[in-house]
């Protein structure tokens, strides 16, 4: 209480950003991340969370963005703060990590090819610096969770889609297969989709494509600065 | 994402304290938090959360303990992180706040008797210093939201209680009143209440007395440390 100083405490803020790449033949979809290689001490060669130090006149949301574009080239649809990583062993000095999580449409996720970058599938990653394998844990964990009572799911998904690709998400984040004509029922009956009067037509029978709702928010953030 | 060295920014620790102010023939349940009231610069004498700098040596949370005994020797039944708080002009200088909030049973609150240290009603609050204010509705948001879907309304709770003291506690988060009868059906079924045989006695007649399952958890927090 009494202390007017801080101790030499340094912070950062990292990413943990989402997307989905689609099944195809031989495999389910699955719940993708970009991770940067890093190429300097410590844990040099690992893979790590795009991140970076926070600037004296920035603010911690304006930083995930600029790290995020400076090191994958992305901007993302949905970016909420995560959680802030402190514990005094985590790095070889104090770094407290305020930590973000985005979601990238998979259609825009493909247009970021950049130097040391490379994605991976979330549920199976190499180890990490850091404590970054247990952040991404904690990012799936807040994700699943908030797949049930919000609409995040469209933050992976284009402006039009249909219930088998609204559904694939759902697949990829929870990690089981879901019933398709009781997914058709609950979602129709949630009021959060709008029925377009267009269809994809392709290799299938023609599949009516949707809209979200957008008078329903993506996720309810309360009285945070938006 | 070349930067070697972080500028100058300070890590805080402020908490969120709630506890339950039990209603009266004149008033219904409040919700209330204890506010320290400052005294240097900036915001001098104005009231404020508790908490103070992050030590080297110690982990955020444990901060927010260390932080929240010595200003109003409080330890809390449940402490979860809420957010960092980090906007530049948020302060004269550079701090990065870490929020935690916690909560405390009515009947510990009362052992707190510090100097400098007031219990205030969460929904009517004089303007305080910094951003706390904000803070403060922001934690508010995510009580009202948690209670919810958890358990959290027992933080508030001795280990025994009656059903009219647990509508009590969701009143005063909610802000409004619950049907009694609905309330005990609601409950009854969630299964996350132990009927004892005892009953309270007094002016009114007997109420039995309940408790919670612990097979529940407070609060799912997933993989993080406990």
């Amino acid at each position: 209480m009494t202390r007017t100083s801080a101790p030499d405490i340094r912070v950062a803020v990292s990413t943990v950003i989402f997307s989905l790449r689609p099944g195809a033949e031989s495999r389910d979809a699955s719940i993708v991340l970009p991770l940067v290689r890093r190429t300097r001490e410590p844990h040099e060669g690992r893979w790590a969370l795009p991140g970076g130090w926070v600037d004296a006149d920035e603010n911690l949301e304006a930083t995930a963005s600029r790290t995020l574009a400076e090191t994958t080239g992305l901007a993302p649809s949905y970016l909420e703060q995560l959680y802030a990583f402190g514990d005094v062993d985590r790095s070889p000095t104090r770094v407290v990590s305020i930590v973000y999580w985005a979601l990238v449409r998979e259609d825009l996720s493909r247009t970021a090819e950049q130097h040391n970058v490379e994605w991976f599938d979330a549920t199976d990653l190499p180890p990490l610096a850091f404590d970054h394998n247990h952040i991404v844990d904690y990012a799936l964990w807040r994700l699943r969770n908030k797949v049930g009572y919000s609409r995040i799911a469209h933050g992976f998904l284009p402006e039009d889609f249909t219930l088998a690709d609204l559904r694939e998400v759902y697949e990829a984040i929870l990690g089981r297969r879901l019933d398709p004509a009781n997914f058709r029922r609950q979602v129709e009956s949630s009021g959060t989709l709008i029925p377009t009067d267009r269809f994809r037509t392709g290799s299938h029978r023609p599949a009516r494509l949707y809209r979200y709702n957008q008078d329903v928010e993506l996720a309810d953030r309360g009285p945070l600065p938006q």
